[in-house]
């Protein structure tokens, strides 16, 4: 028998728990006839009538000093208390997974050298898209591999307003009320909607994909917010779909890691990633690319995931689970000088647009007073040099 | 340093072998630092000039007796002699991973046991959906859930062909020829274009989702030369594509397993898997629906999945690599028991249809002198009671 906690009994808490009693068959299975049980719940709240009732504690002690406890499960969120919970758990040699990003994000380095020098592990597959087993993928999968570009559609609550936004012809604001109507955006969805959530997630994956440490806070990010209809028209008129893309890629002279609404062609299985599904793109240089779908939130989604750690170091005790990831930090270029091709709203003449950006193939969309077109190659600071020549350009955005 | 070697240097054992030399940087910093090196490279043939020329040997003992050798790869295809190399190599303590799906599906079991008798492994990533890492999903991460559905498109060949006719409008003759040309298909093509290929894939992921034992030889097979222009036309005209759809499923009274051509409607993933992409759906009661498409052959994505396989038990040298594979088997149900919804084509009025199935609603393609429907849930069984009254159903294919 190996016993569990699980501290935060919320959404994805109590995902968890379900999971490990629900499929307590399978998982006993899978662990070759040893139990998995879950011996403490740790929440400020009471949960009178629940299954948990029994072993539910407000004592963080409770866990903490319970020998007996080999196994505990953050989801908590945010830093505080869950980081000095975290740590302590780990400097007593008990391993921990978690579904926190921002605690990953911000301490994952540090708290990952805790677990090691502790001889325990700190997983934490379900911090990034969900039940998309991608953190399994890159760690223990592609490992024959250089993987030079990670991209992805994180973020469930931008992928379904833009869904919305598409399908339903809503302008940003009506798609994001019926976002939160629905339950898919937190009243207050700032972290989601500038891109926040997608920045922790991207630095995360893009550590363990290149084997070195790229920050958040190095991870230039823009939201949906601005995004419109007039943008979400001549998307469509060039048979292209608006995403919030995630991505980090090696290019010739670098790398770069950036979030920000992209407009994806068909021939990129990401055009087809909608409502509240995500996606992550592994480019490797032997497999090429591996693409996973699945649901990027949820309880249950979430759950598996966090579940799935906790049998994973319940199969590997005394063992530590190999990871990618070090402390040296990954040089990134500055985004206004990685190269893409832009899709530009005009409001000059198709004369003066080929005059400042050459042979292009211009697109008109019925009652829109701009025109439309994409650009060849080129970095920000050259779209700049052209933006001082011309008021004309209304916006630029990226093709993915 | 980890000694390895390559048996069988044709198009996977030398992608292996360029894949180990090509990554070495890489793969040693996942190891830590510890080097894997190809000591041995066994083939029937000569390589002068080639890189492998100094460590190829024609003599299987050169590899058996090398003590220093603790993982083989099996590249070599087929079941004779690579099963007796294989069982011999186990039983001298020596892990060994493989890309041989025939010896897998038939072997697979016995030669297990015997790597875990023997304290070693024995891997087969890539005898699955090449590069894509669904082994890995199965075994290592979706280890929470109750996993109620495999369906894929584990076939480039066949799934080439079915894009040819669909894109191009070729009729089967003419796009098997082009896949031949293309090298996407072999001179003798019965093993993909009938489905065998597929059948021993979804018997080994099946035995690995569902923890118990199924044999490819119980997996209801049809492959895709029957299916014809008309087919195409029609599916086209109900918005849908003809895949070769390997899948085994739990359902209310049981569990089925079968390869067979299927309409697949835009809303499924698998929709968009064009060409020789290849992609694997798996549902968990927990994590839903997880979709992972890549390179289901080629050099080196095939050998990507051979060396990550070596590099996984590098990493866990001496110890038993976790996997849900018992010797229990499941029983399936027969094909013809299972509900599925089926597309008819039918020469007879749209009255007499309505007769037979009911309530249809019928589809028509200029130049095609039958018409088109698509029944409510039927099984097999239940078509046949229909076909035993009328001679005017031409076709019918299964909605996926």
């Amino acid at each position: 028998m190996i016993k569990t906690a699980i501290m935060g009994y919320g959404t994805v808490g109590a995902g968890v728990y379900r999971v490990l009693t629900k499929n307590r068959e399978e998982i006993t299975r899978r662990m070759e006839g040893e139990e998995i049980v879950v011996g403490h719940v740790l929440d400020l709240r009471d949960f009178p009538g629940d299954p948990v009732e029994e072993i539910l504690t407000h004592d963080f002690q409770d866990i903490l000093n319970d020998q007996e406890v080999k196994i505990v499960v953050e989801t908590m969120g945010g830093l505080r208390p869950a980081y000095s919970f975290t740590k302590q758990l780990l400097e007593a040699g008990k391993s921990v997974c978690t579904s926190n990003k921002e605690l990953v994000a911000e301490y994952g380095l540090e708290l990952r050298e805790v677990a090691h020098a502790n001889g325990v592990n700190y997983l934490f597959e379900a911090s990034c898209g969900g039940g998309i087993p991608v953190i399994h993928v890159l760690d223990g999968a592609l490992t024959a591999d250089a993987i030079d570009e990670v991209s992805g559609i994180l973020n469930g609550t931008t992928n379904y307003i833009l869904t919305q936004m598409t399908k339903e012809g809503q302008e940003f604001g009506a798609a994001l009320k019926a976002a939160q109507e629905m339950g898919y955006a937190e009243l207050h969805p700032e972290a989601d909607i500038e891109g926040h959530d997608a920045q922790r997630k991207i630095a995360i994956l893009s550590t363990l994909a290149y084997g070195k440490f790229i920050s958040y806070k190095n991870v230039y990010t823009e939201g949906i917010s601005c995004v419109d209809g007039t943008d979400i028209a001549f998307a469509k008129a060039v048979g292209r779909k608006i995403k919030l893309i995630a991505r980090s890629r090696r290019i010739e002279n670098g790398a770069y890691a950036m979030v920000a609404p992209m407009m994806i062609g068909r021939e990129n299985l990401l055009y087809n990633v909608d409502g509240v599904l995500n996606a992550v793109q592994i480019h490797g240089n032997a497999v090429g690319d591996v693409t996973l779908f699945g649901s990027g939130a949820g309880s249950l989604p979430t759950a598996s995931a966090v579940a799935g750690d906790v049998i994973s170091i319940a199969r590997s005790m005394d063992r530590r689970i190999p990871s990618d990831w070090s402390g040296e930090t990954l040089p990134l270029l500055e985004s206004e000088a990685v190269p893409f091709a832009f899709f530009v709203r005009f409001s000059g003449s198709e004369d003066e647009a080929r005059a400042l950006f050459g042979d292009i193939s211009v697109v008109r969309v019925e009652g829109i007073n701009e025109i439309g077109f994409t650009t060849s190659l080129m970095t920000e600071k050259e779209l700049q040099e052209v933006r001082a020549k011309t008021e004309h350009i209304v916006k630029a955005m990226r093709l993915g």
